[in-house]
């Protein structure tokens, strides 16, 4: 058995953008995934963030990846599961502010 | 002649939508223009704001045109002149801390 994990990149905390991240999370489903990761307060199993929104599987991924490319969530592999978590911190150290707004409005 | 005013429109400040304006904040032009109608502080000429980020006058009223559709900024014509300002309170009020991380991020 291999224990070979496949690497999911993600943006450095220092080089978020903030144009790019308003531009992510201005859409309504990614605004409900973003306030569903900061509600559980830790990673979810990404069926669970999909449940939440409830839409397609493949359009929830669409979404994900969208947001982990951006630099809003993290999404760790463990076998075939992929667990998603908010990037709390990061975004707070780079913006303060910001995820308060996102959670808000 | 005549004192007509075309009407511009703008959304009404409890009308305002967060996806919508994060969308149109997400973008490196529309950011700096944000930026300098903050930094004034009162309307300014569509003429300085185009000025103060460089681009094309066509260019820059397509963003304009953007921002006051989103509610971020007020449109306001006297005779051919167009003057523009932040809707910071409007957003203020709404939003609470959005202004802030538009300008400092």
């Amino acid at each position: 058995m291999s224990n070979h994990v496949r690497e999911i990149p993600h943006p450095p905390a220092d080089r978020l953008e903030l144009a790019a991240i308003l531009r992510t999370c201005g859409e309504p489903v990614r605004l409900a995934m973003i306030r569903t990761l900061a509600e559980a307060g830790t990673e979810l199993k990404s069926g669970a963030v999909t449940g939440a929104v409830g839409l397609p599987t493949s359009t929830c991924s669409y979404h994900l990846k969208l947001l982990r490319e951006a630099g809003v969530t993290r999404t760790r592999a463990a076998g075939t599961e992929r667990y998603i978590s908010l990037r709390r911190d990061d975004l707070e150290a780079r913006f303060p502010g910001l995820v308060d707004v996102l959670l808000r409005g």
